[in-house]
């Protein structure tokens, strides 16, 4: 299986791209990376890093779309990119995937231009896994589709489901959508009619509301763009303010060394499911073909977790299960 | 001050309500209190609290409105509920605010009917405390308003910062705007107008995302209602949420009873400013009265703390102040 890198997305290019598709080579040596990005940076990289297997090859694209270039922008113009060059190879069959922790907005644009959309779907989304007590299920869209019909809120519910049953292991995926009661007439017409639509799948539960997505009442949870963003970002937040709480406390209690040590290491340990690193990226569902997107700060770590998940997509066949799905 | 209560609002009506009167009115002997429900009923419980003070009165409204009755025919039918008794009231001048822990959608609704709308208020919001790292800030609007314009969005930011200065003693209270991005750009046509709209408020600091919202980066947080009443039950099911992956963890590393006993104390006293109890109600901003609604499950604490802000609602000259910064 061949797997396309862009070794210049994110945050730490090309360190952390490099770093991440050494790491996933030496692992897996059935596996066959793609290095897209300028050739001599890429190829100098490698070498700094002293690669010396032969499942890592270069592919020259000497533009470079920065995390702050206007997506709409940087695709139009920047056609030898790194982006457009790795998704270009994936759309003619060259590789089985296209991985990237750069501009997001950019990938999605480019993905859903050079891939194209699989039969049927209305519009590509983002599903991101999210952490619950019950362990890590999906929100599904998370910021690609700020505006939403109700066929597209049934869509995502589909997809999410395909991608919970092959990716997450979960057997029976339980999509609940996202509302502000658990009463079928909640919502605006919007809600209510992809309510209704959803009501097709066996596996629809219904709506669901703010309090059921930590505790884990859904496998997946279908909103907009918009809602899904949010939540997505304060549910990322949450560590840090906590931890901000609690050292506040420790201070006023004056806790002694072995103290403060006991409940760092149990709050750490609490709180690894909302480690991004650990999941590696986040899928853009509905493309035609397997296009990941990762944390712009992600570490080698997360980008060799995102080449990993990415080669389970395709041997899942998750695209052809939501063809099938969905038609 | 006359400050009427709901005594058959809530899950635990009329005990909860009726005790919770009888701390207010022992606490603070220059408030009165009328207690607006069945006269039999509450007369009974006032007898069984053992109440023997002068400023607590019963007022009966014998009607019963549910938790789960339709708001819309709950008002309509149930003309002698002790909402509708209690409101009218106000809306006559014959005492300063009403409060209950009842039916929020029906409170609403009686609220801004009997009660009518400040001068310029487009549509009354329900504005919520909402717990930061920097202590209780506000959102606005966590439900009453599922569609919004932008203009409303406006007022729920000028309404909210009023509430800010005067309630929670923020003397420049930022106003930030919930988005997907902090770029002015970001969001549907609605938040991006309501954008240029906010920018005539010196308190605006734009666009905030959903990890700025525990992290406390403002003090006042704009959304519909919709995306409000999600991310408040959201936060409102993270000390559970987090109490039971704890547990997990301390089941897992065999912690003594010592240990369990520390970390338990800590991240309850972390938890603390998620606790409701201690915020009493939340108001309807923008109606032409104070009215606040609680949480079904109110405790008498609750209750009382709901009295005494409402009696703050008042003191402070919060309506004539929004009414002012409106027009």
């Amino acid at each position: 299986m061949k797997i396309a890198l862009d070794a210049v997305g994110g945050d730490h290019f090309p360190h952390h791209p490099v770093e991440g598709a050494i790491q996933a080579a030496n692992e897996r040596p059935d596996l066959h990376i793609l290095l897209a990005g300028p050739g001599k940076l890429v190829e100098e990289e490698l070498k700094k890093q002293n690669f010396s297997g032969s499942n890592i090859s270069v592919v020259d694209a000497p533009d470079i779309i920065r995390m702050d270039d206007s997506p709409a922008m940087a695709v139009k113009t920047k056609t030898n990119s790194s982006i457009a060059v790795g998704l270009g190879m994936h759309a003619k069959g060259h590789c089985d995937a296209f991985i990237s922790a750069g501009n997001t907005g950019a990938l999605l644009a480019a993905s859903a231009f050079i891939l194209g959309r699989l039969p049927g779907v209305m519009r590509p989304t983002i599903a991101s896994n999210f952490p619950t007590i019950n362990g890590v299920r999906l929100m599904v869209d998370v910021g690609a589709n700020i505006e939403v019909k109700p066929e597209m809120l049934y869509q995502f519910g589909i997809m999410g489901s395909v991608f919970a049953q092959r990716m997450l292991g979960v057997e029976n995926p339980r999509i609940g959508l996202v509302n502000v009661g658990e009463e079928e007439e909640k919502g605006d017409e919007t809600i209510r009619k992809a309510h209704e639509l959803l009501r097709k799948s066996p596996f629809f539960i219904g709506n669901i509301e703010g309090r059921d997505i930590l505790s884990g009442k859904a496998d997946v949870f279908v909103c907009d763009g918009f809602v899904g963003n949010v939540l997505l970002k304060f549910g990322e937040s949450i560590p840090d303010a906590l931890m901000h709480i609690v050292k506040k406390v420790i201070v006023k209690r004056g806790l002694d060394r072995e103290q403060i040590e006991l409940i760092s290491g149990v709050l750490r340990e609490a709180f690894a499911p909302f480690d991004y690193q650990l999941v590696g990226g986040v899928p853009f569902l509905g493309v035609n073909g397997v296009s990941l997107v990762g944390h712009g700060g992600s570490t080698p770590m997360a980008v060799k977790n995102m080449i990993f998940m990415a080669e389970k997509m395709v041997r899942e066949k998750v695209n052809s299960t939501i063809t099938t799905s969905l038609n």
